[in-house]
């Protein structure tokens, strides 16, 4: 599977969509709004600049790229009052897999506009919006045309399932799962660490040649404890309960063993201390914050987690939400795995009982990672955003 | 009309797209290929930046703009070989109102990309793509950051149509006809010249805040010789007769006739004189080039024009390929105003038919000017393309 080429949240705004169904991400985002807010207004008030460049990675279709921009606008728009200064300009680069849903996003910015407009009109600065396809697993800007780079529940997501474990010479190396799991051999756990260290450091790389030095990037994905094994239950619990989903339906004979056996996510959590050791090995960024953090499905609509707490307030449960959540983000990988024939309705609604079952167990929460970077001075990256 | 929300080429890449339609475009962008290359070196041999924004306004979605583009960065390669200089790194921003299907283009780039990474790999200049929705006819870009500007075939379209001609309280004041025509009173031919006068001179002020000084614009716009006028028919044949296929349809009780009385069209083609006016009176740039050329349909497939000439060779005739390009355009604004309900394969065919008379007796070609500026130096417009 090519996943660049495939892999996209659901389009459009439809029940099924990604931008309707990205509430533990809004969690996410609104969870580490502070990190944001202090780095860029501390960037603002150190620099002065004329115009200030921020980058969504990952923005998908939804609104909370947009949202998560407009408060650093806002906060550095206060600065600006505070010191009597007329606000920079701001340009916001929306950055996803060319496969993403760009018509939506573009088409709900006549209404952004007109929100800035009036803010505009009040003295606020001049807001400009570009759409980059791409992956950010590569260079997507010209060199030193950045000041703020933000990824909030994106970088989990690798460039690839690592190569040795989608080897089809071989017999599946991850049977009857589809992500590291407690059976899995440890050579597929240490293929998954080094794809993620190979990915992260790249992406490092390509940042540092595009953010201007004394820049500023805040990054957010599912993380896990130090020390702690990624086949742990409360980090895996996802795509323990989906892989089960899909087993279930290959016992019924509703789809192929072999599909579900060859079938993996390129994804990865990783713990702080891979995070860490990977940006100081880098070497271009300094660490401003990098910490862990639970986003709960509790902060989406109060703690009614039970069917019958769900039932008697007219919502539906955390599980149901969670299963709607993660449908909007695989589905394209999914069909593009199994054709076109699986049936999704099917699928998400044994994922959402089997993801019953474990919130009544368990804290129906994912946990994170937030890392706030700074962009070194070198010789080679003096402080200009120039295109000369 | 919200002509900003709804006017968009048609999208995707099937066979009534306008990607797949867009041959008189094609023709034109080739014939001005020229004007854009001196343009872009000269720039290049002036300033020798390590990177060209170029700016594609009205990209739509067809593949025009990135050819447009690919031989601009040709020719600065070819130009740094020589001057054994590396080049410089490319950022192309791509520009089309909301509506645009930018989707299909940003999932067309991977292929791009592949063949500028052969070129890259034998030394050409890293290539960047952004999309940027909105119209042209008010601010896109941030202060100070485009090197050069092209539109080919976009600053016909009007912002709007003239708010005099579109008055409902008052009696329809173009009867029968959807654009200037002989018929047409006075005051219509004057409100679509302030309204052209009133677009152009935008564009150009907008573009003067974008530009650095030194920095170029091409732009190729539908036009007129000196003295002539824009109801002569030669410059308003393609209007005529589509009001013409309308106004059959009314008479016939497919359509209404007060909708044809109240649709006019966003378009106008200006003289040479006009143009140089408001090129003048805004004063942020200097003319290099400003001359008109022909562009004709023999260029797409020789010179069968014939029903029988074209049957003979496989080819559909001019009339046949003009009513599809100009149904590619249309067909949203059509919509929008007449309801999804006008059937499109009867008015094109009808379209078709009138096209094929009227180019039996003249010529199949359209006017065009093209107009080559550059943003001239001022005291608060240093040549720098800085971000701060």
């Amino acid at each position: 599977m090519e996943l660049q080429k495939v892999f996209c949240m659901n389009g459009g705004s439809g029940d099924l969509s990604y931008a309707r169904n990205c509430t533990i991400q809004s969690v996410i985002v609104s969870l580490t709004k502070a990190v944001r807010v202090d780095a860029v207004v501390e960037f603002y008030s150190t620099f002065f600049p004329d115009n200030i460049s921020i980058a969504e990675l990952g923005c998908s279709s939804g609104p909370n790229a947009l949202f998560s921009a407009f408060d650093m606008m806002e906060a550095v728009e206060q600065r600006c009052l505070q010191l009597r200064r007329s606000p920079p300009e701001f340009h916001l680069l929306l950055n996803d897999l060319p496969a993403n849903d760009f018509n939506t996003i573009f088409r709900s910015l006549p209404e952004f506009y007109q929100q800035r407009r009036m803010i505009e009109s009040s003295g606020g600065g001049q807001f400009f919006v570009s759409g980059v396809p791409g992956s950010f697993y590569g260079r997507l800007f010209p060199s030193r045309t950045l000041h703020f780079v933000h990824s909030s529940s994106s970088l989990h997501w690798l460039s690839q399932v690592p190569l040795e474990v989608q080897d089809k010479s071989k017999a599946p190396m991850n049977k009857g799962k589809i992500y590291l799991s407690k059976t899995s051999p440890t050579c597929v756990a240490e293929a998954y660490l080094m794809q993620f260290r190979r990915d992260f450091s790249l992406f490092l790389k390509c940042r540092a040649k595009e953010i201007v030095a004394g820049g500023h990037m805040v990054l957010t994905l599912m993380g896990r404890t130090r020390g702690s094994e990624p086949s742990s239950p409360e980090y895996s619990y996802m795509w323990e309960l989906l892989g089960e989903a899909l087993m279930d339906m290959a016992s019924q004979g509703i789809i192929e063993e072999e599909k579900v056996d060859s079938f993996n996510a390129p994804y990865f959590s990783p713990s702080l201390e891979e995070v860490k050791q990977e940006i100081e090995r880098e070497g271009s960024f300094s660490i401003r914050t990098l910490d862990l953090f639970e986003a709960s499905w509790d902060a989406v609509h109060g703690s009614r987690q039970t069917k019958q707490e769900a039932a008697a307030s007219g919502e539906i449960t955390h599980a149901k939400r969670m299963a709607k959540g993660v449908r909007a983000v695989l589905e394209s990988m999914l069909k593009t795995h199994f054709g076109e024939g699986i049936i999704m309705e099917e699928l998400f609604s044994r994922y959402a009982t089997l993801l019953e079952g474990y919130y009544s167990r368990n804290k129906a929460q994912v946990t994170n990672i937030v890392i706030a970077l700074t962009r070194k001075f070198e010789e080679d990256n003096i402080l200009r955003a120039s295109v000369f």
